[in-house]
């Protein structure tokens, strides 16, 4: 296989110092920038993205670094990436399921109105309404659902906060400084190992193929073929039943998001050329269709979390037994675009 | 166009009353062996069929009958038909929901246990539980499941009951004695106009093709180009909001299914041999589908109905929601099995 153009003569080393080099400067313009107490979640994104990057790179390409720093420094980019995007991940909760009660209390784009229109992407529609906001209809259904918004608007709103303050709390601590000077030496340093001196012709493609090696075994495990027909119902499968049936049921979709993540960053160090693999467009796309998985997934256990609340009224328990299982069906939605997607080439091939 | 061989050389009114006569034969001995107090509701089914095929051939091929006769005659086996299913309808409800609420309560029978099988039909799985037995895991969840099982189960069996009684009191009426009597009337003499003394092979299909035009004319006030992509999340909207939200929109699907059922029978007398033309094997897997979204809908309201109950806890009302929205799911998987079947064949002329 010939090598990429763009990796030449340079070591696996070069190549790989060259990318955590560029990460780290993204990293480090982002933080000149953000870390003030009114700051939108939406300005820590370059700091969360290049922190996920640096890791994953960390990890596709541990071989050619030394392990004694690079383990303990990936973990603390892990810890650094969750706390900044968990405020963030609250307020889209809120928005897609504010939306989603809005959808399902309301008449408004009737599904005949755009027969004629191509069909929407399964995920989250435009948020169009905001709280109290979300009933356009009367009866106690209306009732039951405005109710319902109210009450995840409180639920969530309280968590987005708590998450904004840990997140303000993280920027301030000895903790994000010190993963802030490890990033910093990725500029001018990274410590590398006796086996960086390779030519990344031949080391970077098999660190890269052993990537892609255990997305395809994690993908292996999904069942897809099931997955690829509509109206299963597998997704809603125990959503009355044990408490972690859903979670148990959506692992192996969210070890598959991860690597597929994974896989994406390695595209970016090593672009893949061998024309037998996954084009980089397409693990964007399916990684994209998991993002949906994860996030519909997640909101369906909000829901069911603010379910749990004691003295709830019955019409409000009722309409977020409704909410809960639409984002179940968004699930399923989800997972049936992926096995789509990823059956699609493969039966070509 | 040739003539079916069927008909040879006959009158129009030859074939009707040959179709009459043995559709009243059915009757009159289904009658010979049912109304006993004891009897199931399956035992009226050839009751119920008969008395359909007649009131449909009747309608279609109104032209060739006594309309004095025909169209009082219609509405008294109609009447008939409806109150014999009722029974049936709601046995049929109670299996299927208290299934459905198994299947959500339950992890058994996983999707990645048989992911290597075909995939199941959309619609109702068999029943494998009754009433309170459909709580196999445990926790709050599992209780709200059980809870609804048990309330779902008081509430159909008693309507079940009450169709059963108004189905005895019916055929013991003298208004059904004067239904079976006007059915043994067919046997012996159909009250034909004076257009039923023209040839068979002209004036049936002519007629059979206007029923044929008015199916056609109401599938496409339909949203099939819609229906036919998954997971539009269509037959959820306004779950939550206008009590008869659901049933407007599901009405234009169930003129459907009733109008495919005219035509399917309208195929018994007059076998449709024009290769433009839908044949009748299409017609009846299409029938399947809208039957299948006419219980999930049905279903689904009689869930809303127990939602309404007063005093039910939080963790019931819960359950009934999500029951509720997998049953609006059938309705979507129904609608797009439809669009599916119907476009199929279409796009290949």
């Amino acid at each position: 296989m010939a090598a990429p153009p763009c990796i030449g003569s340079d070591s696996a080393g070069e190549v790989l110092s060259h990318y955590l080099h560029d990460q780290a400067g993204v990293f480090l313009r982002a933080l000149a920038v953000t870390g003030q107490p009114d700051d939108d979640s939406e300005t820590t994104l370059p700091l969360r993205r290049s922190a996920r990057r640096i890791a994953a790179a960390l990890h596709t390409y541990a071989p050619l670094t030394d392990p004694g720093w690079a383990e303990p420094f990936r973990t603390e980019l892990g810890w650094l990436a969750t706390t900044l995007s968990r405020e963030h991940q609250h307020a889209a909760r809120l928005a897609r399921l504010l939306s989603a009660l809005h959808r399902l209390a309301s008449e408004e784009d009737s599904p005949h109105s755009y027969d004629r229109l191509a069909p929407p992407p399964p995920g989250p529609q435009p948020v169009r309404a905001r709280g109290n906001e979300t009933t356009p209809g009367s009866g106690p259904l209306a009732v039951g659902a405005a109710r319902a918004g109210a009450l995840l608007d409180r639920q969530l709103r309280l968590v987005r906060t708590r998450a904004h303050s840990a997140a303000l709390q993280a920027m301030g601590s000895s903790r994000f400084h010190a993963v802030a000077d490890a990033v910093a030496v990725l500029v001018s340093d990274v410590p590398l190992s006796a086996a960086a001196a390779a030519p990344a012709a031949h080391t970077l493609p098999a660190l890269t193929e052993q990537a892609h090696a255990r997305l395809t075994d994690a993908v292996g495990a999904l069942p897809l073929a099931r997955a690829a027909h509509p109206y299963t119902a597998d997704a809603l499968r125990a959503a009355l039943g044990a408490e972690d049936a859903a979670e148990r049921q959506d692992a192996p979709w969210h070890r598959v998001r991860s690597l597929l993540r994974t896989s994406r960053y390695a595209c970016e160090i090593h672009p893949y050329d061998d024309v037998d693999a996954e084009p980089a467009g397409r693990l964007s796309a399916a990684a994209r269709t998991l993002e949906q998985h994860r996030e519909a997934a997640e909101a369906s256990a909000a829901v069911a979390s603010a379910a749990r609340t004691p003295r709830i009224a019955p019409a409000t328990a009722y309409a977020l037994g409704v909410l809960h299982t639409d984002q179940r069906q968004e699930v399923e939605a989800a997972r049936f675009a992926f096995a789509r997607l990823w059956q699609r080439p493969a039966s070509g091939a």
